[in-house]
């Protein structure tokens, strides 16, 4: 009886070969607007949908004291076209993450040890949406919208976030203006910031111009 | 007279040249996360939009009793990147389509011949939207929930199925739990079935372990 | 037992009871660009996802001898929000459907009786796709683009169509230019047509100016 | 000078008034396909898009030895359109998640505390994508597939979540086929199971028919 | 101090090199329902999303006097994947553009220059929507819907049109039904014209049968 | 005739009663994430679609000397759910866009008079694309990404916009910084800014804190 089944299961299946279940990544293949090209089925593991570095602590010994692991597409190829990525985040005592946006994705961050206070900006009013979060505290930060996450407490704080896109992005508002040649006089046009605190910040970001 | 429309249509239709109006399929090309790669457009034919086969009736000679003809990306390539493909279903006397779900697709059934009795289930509180079909009638299945379909009459049931995907995918749940290698004793724990129910079905749809 | 069960049902099921399955339309409720309000669930019942219309033919006694059974979303409210339609076509013999487009879907037909030519045009260089369609044959009309069908059997033709939307939308040329109050000038202007002509088809279609 | 600029402020900000940054849910509103009514902003507080209950351990005093704590749009109207959320999932040891799908969700999966075996099935050939996962891991689970979660550990286990919808649904394969009034004759028809078994099942799980 | 921010910044960064910012497309490269292959980031530069044409009247020396210049993906390989484009249009004194569609996108129409009147026909009862736009005036046609302009002063009319898509595509009624091998009999059944109207029109615009 | 016509074209039509062509926004009803609230078709009337305001200059006699006049939904409800919009741009000679991003829009800018130096950064490698646009020329700035725009010539430059959404909201940086009441140390934090400059910069801007 199972090989007649088997018949029908192809008969069934046929159609299905096409992936339709997920494409994971093909890391080395085309980028498209949608994502990278679909690895063969053949090729695929559960590997592919498997990532164990946010187990452990990133490396905090720099300036802001913070470091992200990401577990995007580069790192999970199966999130591929799915809508979905996560990240570790370590904010050692006075660690901070810098005010930035995600262009392309809203996050989702819950607090895993210590407490964290961050807040977003919304554009209609500059409203400040501002809440210091505890260890098991969730809160959400909508797309592209600035917003910032600072250690308030005297201990080193962990983070899981999540984001609704397989490459969320990640624009950080004092790099984006000071760590390259953008022009310090278009800075202070476009910011009304001083010529002496552009020419400080670009000197530390490792900015020219 | 013409030929400065020629001129004028040349500079107008320019950038449609793009292929905006349709992606017909490369099978033999890359698969994205939107969809494979588009034949250039001078290859494409009447017939990458054309599919004779669901005039002829599926074999129903095995187990279920039952076959599926698929008009989906593989078989009528015009339909990548659209949201749409077809299938034809034969059920004979007694025929059964199994419990399953189309991940990526919400189904219509229209009956064309005989009766059909037809559920799916709903998440929300489990309950059953029922209906026996007789020829004409339709049935909408949303999508990505458990249903099925069983010839509840006398004679040869035919329906013809529409998609809001070009690869609809499939899943029937008795040869995802039944016919690979999941170890019986965790089908066990994530069903609540007996362990000679599970090992009976394994044997029965193909499965080990 | 049971009453274990079924407290963490609740608890498991609680966050599903927002109708993530599916939106059927409340038809006397607001409309947005996603489609209509949803009706409470305590409200659905499985006559909201099923459709009697496309087993009767359509009356196909007036001048084009064609007659369109929709199952849209106003027939079947099941499919608002789910990207998927269905309507019977019939055409008695010499019957005609005239040259439209469907703004807003791609149309898949099967024919179920009869020989239906059908054609659509491309706008990369007004590419003719044409075919004759005997029983049992399909066809793709990719979304937006010019099409047609007519019945060029010498019998009754009967298809089962369906659309990439609950709402297609159906914009007959020869009505949009002479079935409204478009001055004939206008007309003229836009399509090269003599005014005789144009006068003509407004009076045959009910047009004026 | 501040007045001068606040003028243009007001200019400038007149058409972001409209809630293009978020639309935090009106629950007590209308559902529509894309998400719920948007509560007025001045109404809007960070209390919308914060949420406080992923801190706190479920109770797991059950048949299945789990919990799930949501953070869907019901507990974080913020999420409401964008496209994530997450919950809490505590397994007691020997605790399960049965065998399940998210119809309209991809999952992501970091395991917080413990041990937890995860797989899922893809529809294509029915292949097991299984991994024991330890503190830290991750793991993904493709959009409306067969998923499920044990504590394969000997203490409790606990994951952090998320969903690539506000509102992912949850269909549990056994509740679906057992727990509701589905005539047994047709349980046993769409899944191989036996009379017995579908009896003793839908006795556990509270099923009638 | 700079060093250690650049570790930082690497760490930071590396999953943001996968392009979730734009994908400026690589039109020698394969196309794929979402739009073009990616460029490499290093090959982008500041001219892919430039555009020079649109200061440069068209050549309006042909039989409608008007010219169309395009600035879509082929044009500026930056919009690929991001939902937009432009064009500008020329229309000389008696100038038209013919009836048309865009399959793919809606338009969005601002006038610079001279008097345009143009207008839309809905499809739900072929309702005309018609304005006569001064300089400065603005208009929005749907996607998918008929519209047409032409120039209703005594001058030389320009406009600046924006779509909702990077390839609009565009199909021109007249020359969809005129300037190909549809055969005449056929054009005559599905538009109700005579056959010496269609036949002049297919002289006129070039097409056969 | 006519009336046999007419009666085929009521079946026809029925379903497109439904607003498939587009959903007019009803500024008075309910906000969803996918839009307004569609007005009945019968209350729908051209000016839905049009807008004058795009041909006066707006008023520039501000701190930044420039002004956004826009036709967002709240001025054209045509564009309703229909991913499109626009706005003029007067900039004054020495006028200034301040950095910003649009959270939910790409823009594509056109200059109509007068020169006008743009750039966007992108978050990759915070690389600047920078150009200085004449009269006719165009540049895209990606969805969400920091750009600005300057007046670098010596009379008055003009732009018309569009966007690639009905509501693409607009953040100023330095409004979202120093315009409301975000304590000054923490803007300190998030920015590497000095306390001096956030202080100087909330009084100028009229923040607080």
């Amino acid at each position: 009886m199972p090989p007649v089944i088997f018949l029908l299961l192809s008969l069934l299946l046929l159609p299905s070969s096409h992936a339709a279940d997920f494409c994971v990544a093909d890391l080395t293949g085309h980028l498209t607007p949608s994502g990278y090209d679909c690895k063969k089925e053949a090729a695929v593991t559960v590997n592919d949908f498997v990532f164990t570095g946010l187990g452990k602590a990133g490396n905090t010994s720099n300036l802001i004291k913070a470091a992200v692991t990401p577990a995007f597409v580069a790192q999970v190829p199966g999130v591929n076209g799915l809508g979905i990525s996560a990240a570790r985040l370590d904010l050692a005592p006075g660690g901070v993450v810098p005010l930035h946006t995600h262009p392309a994705a809203t996050e989702f961050l819950v607090v895993t040890q210590g407490t964290i206070c961050a807040g977003f900006i919304s554009s209609t009013a500059n409203d400040v949406y501002f809440k210091s979060l505890n260890t098991g505290d969730s809160m959400l930060f909508p797309q592209a919208l600035l917003h910032f996450q600072v250690n308030c407490g005297r201990t080193t704080a962990v983070a899981i976030v999540s984001f609704s896109s397989p490459s969320p992005g990640l624009q950080i508002t004092s790099f984006a203006l000071f760590a390259n040649n953008l022009p310090s006089a278009l800075v202070e046009m476009v910011t009304f910031l001083d010529d002496a605190e552009v020419k400080k910040l670009k000197k530390l970001l490792g900015g020219t111009g």
